[in-house]
């Protein structure tokens, strides 16, 4: 039998190693880059970012770890498109969030009891869960670990 | 205990969701829109569809279920960089490869026992797989599923 420990393992590893990748392509863009368009007519870099950081930060309550942190990047990053927002932070201050959301991230992720990540996130009920016991804390990571290579697949045509 | 069938429809059900998706997208996209470039000298499409069904293929092995199926696509869509091979295959052959690949893995994981997910890939020795035992065949299908979501992203552009 396969402790779940080395599931979580696998789980949080690829999440660790999709966010290692994209934090050293962004480090290997400059704040211009970062304001070019992805291909012509297509999100810029500074979008894609700043979706990024309000879509990881959604997982807190969908982790039940608290309220979001930088509710404020939902409008203009998740329910608008890009170019539709009358205004946006500044690369500068994007790059910040997302040094310390990885932080945060990494702590958080870290302390949590290797059980407890096979217990339901709050967007599925009880009920449900006792008939979908997949749809568990750890598979939010997974579906946000595909979500993040998606973007950091496009992202990298910026270099 | 979560059991290892949970386990194993996780990290399946992400790979055959992020095999439906780009399916879905390359059944939006015709031959012409395949053959152009994603961003302006970057990838194109044919390049970058013909990468993954190599790279797929490429999990036979590793997965200890045999040889590769196509392995004349090793050399222009992995050694090679796009552009550099002399000869591609169309985009409708290769779209007919991906069909064909797709019903032969998902006929080849669903009769995979779950057990036998957790039992080491041909990649690591059996004295490593020891010290790490989350090198097994499921996180194959976790890697190829990142890989896939990241070139899927790029593929979208082209719409």
């Amino acid at each position: 039998m396969t402790t779940n420990l080395t599931l979580v393992k696998m789980i949080t590893d690829r999440w660790q190693g999709a966010v290692k990748s994209c934090d050293e392509l962004l480090h290997a863009l400059s704040d211009e880059q970062l304001e070019k368009e992805i291909a012509l007519g297509k999100n810029r870099g500074i979008y894609l970012l700043g979706h990024l950081i309000a879509v990881h930060d959604d997982m807190l309550p969908l982790l039940d770890m608290g309220k979001k942190v930088y509710p404020e990047l939902n409008k203009p990053f998740i329910e608008l498109p890009d170019k539709a927002a009358t205004e946006l932070p500044s690369v500068k201050t994007l790059r910040q969030l997302w040094e310390e959301q990885k932080a945060d991230l990494k702590q958080r992720f870290d302390g949590i009891n290797p059980e407890d990540w096979f217990q339901r996130h709050t967007a599925v009920s009880e009920s449900d869960f006792m008939n979908e016991p997949h749809r568990n804390k750890l598979n939010i990571i997974l579906t946000r670990t595909t979500h993040l290579t998606y973007h950091t697949g496009q992202l990298r045509l910026l270099k």
